[in-house]
């Protein structure tokens, strides 16, 4: 069993920053996750990380970067569960157990699935939850775009620049982003937005050749070789369920100002918390925030 | 007069993010600020704002950059007053009457002083609120640093590379500063830590020559060329005194986590607010956080 003052559970930009600032408050910390950088890392162009040019796997190595300058112990896993044993709490993965005095969990969100047939059964075959890893197998095609959040709007920037045609599907009347990235969009001659509709099916035999929407009150196919589903996130935070921290009624992590939750010695940071703008300058600070509450706590403890 | 959609009073951290976010709104956007940079500028190594190394002043510069790739209007004046004529907000400066639909005050804060005899007499003969500024004029020489917070130890600690001897003069029992800087000024020889001792007088004739602390009960002189002042911030936030925004006791502005004020249209950002963290990154997310509540009343007012 490794042992720490405070284990970290994520490494995106929540994550990182608390191992930051815990590992300068000269705390032992772990920081357990399945991978480095998180969602960010499928941002191709971050413009408003402030005093940054460049996309977010480039943002999100520099932060490690910088945390791995401290004594940080990286543990590259998923959890699976977390407990409290006595006055510690315990996270387990598939190979370690980890211990620690006080637990902040930043695993961010994972992307809303659509739910519609061929959704599952064209995945790598068309569909795909992520523009940036794979606009470049669209290229000079034709594809749809799903969604009209920041998400959504920025990926069908990203490939119009890319592919042949970008169709844009959203459910609302008007886009949820933005405003400089509406303009852009309206700028760009290949792209077309598809208001007030959603897809119902998406079509092809081996691989995708099409997507049904309804449009409007009326049904249309629109012939196209790959759909990027943007539909908003969900987060990750099943892994808590044992130990019981309170959630709002989409299953983020309630948190206050402090960045406490319900359980003493637990806090939460990022995308995972119920703080409705969702930026990495925000989940960030969060961190900070976190890192601070948490030690805090031990301070007084010690 | 001018007229903005957003005014942000303040070019720090948290006014220059709003000034990103809102400019990514497609607001128009003015931004009046005595500065570019505040207090940040002051800091000679920025450690803790993730994925950066480099100086406070130039990381405010690489904001400032950013900011000014859109159409914001910086004004470089310091604000008199604000003042709420109709629906609309005016800030007054010497040359100027900037008009605006929502406002946001990211105006930071000001250095304490001791109020002991030869402080201001001695003022740039010596004694300094700067030690990033100043540091170079005591090069080889013996200086005083007054204060027990991580701006006191990190300016003791800039100040131990190039000064003979550095005297570190604390009020209280056991530094408030990050453990990182607690550890490297142990390491440092030629720093010595004055514990439970406060100055009473800055002694000199011309210039600084002296120290006179009363430590642990009893006076003593302490012969130094410099004395550089740490002793805490206060809110910039008098010239908000006609519109009658809630503070807490010590003046800062009171925010709700959407950083709304007390009245509505008015938003507050960074040190001047109330919030305890005072960190580059915290104030960023603030006024990312500011400027989308802004943007919020203004969108459902349009």
């Amino acid at each position: 069993m490794k042992t720490y003052d405070i284990l970290i559970i994520g490494a995106g930009p929540a994550g990182l920053t608390a191992g930051l600032y815990s590992a300068r408050n000269g705390l032992k910390v772990g920081i357990v996750s399945k991978d480095i950088g998180g969602t960010v890392n499928s941002i191709l162009r971050l413009e408003n990380w402030p005093g940054f040019k460049g996309s977010g796997a480039e943002l999100m190595k520099k932060f490690y970067e910088q945390v791995k300058k401290y004594e940080v112990d990286f543990i590259i896993e998923e959890v699976a569960s977390i407990e409290k044993i006595g006055k510690k709490f315990v996270a387990k993965t598939k190979n370690n157990e980890l211990e620690c005095n006080a637990l902040i969990i930043a695993t961010g969100t994972e992307r809303k699935k659509l739910k519609i047939p061929g959704e599952d059964e064209f995945l790598g075959k068309g569909v795909s939850y992520c523009a940036t890893c794979d606009s470049f197998f669209f290229k000079n095609k034709d594809v749809a775009v799903i969604g009209g959040s920041d998400c959504a709007t920025t990926s069908a920037l990203a490939l119009s620049d890319t592919s042949k045609k970008v169709y844009l599907i959203y459910r609302g009347e008007k886009l949820k982003c933005e405003d400089i990235n509406k303009e852009r969009l309206n700028k760009k001659k290949n792209v077309e937005i598809f208001y007030n509709s959603f897809p119902l099916e998406i079509l092809g035999k081996e691989k995708v050749e099409g997507i049904r929407v309804m449009s409007k009150g009326k049904k249309e196919d629109i012939k196209v070789d790959g759909v990027f589903i943007e539909v908003g996130s969900t987060p990750l935070a099943e892994f808590t369920k044992k130990i019981g921290l309170k959630m709002d009624n989409e299953k983020f992590i309630k948190v206050d100002e402090n960045m406490k939750t319900s359980v003493v010695g637990i806090y939460a940071a990022g995308d995972v918390t119920n703080h409705k703008l969702k930026q990495v300058v925000v989940s960030a600070s969060q961190g900070a925030i976190a890192a601070k509450s948490a030690y805090d706590l031990l301070s007084n403890k010690r």
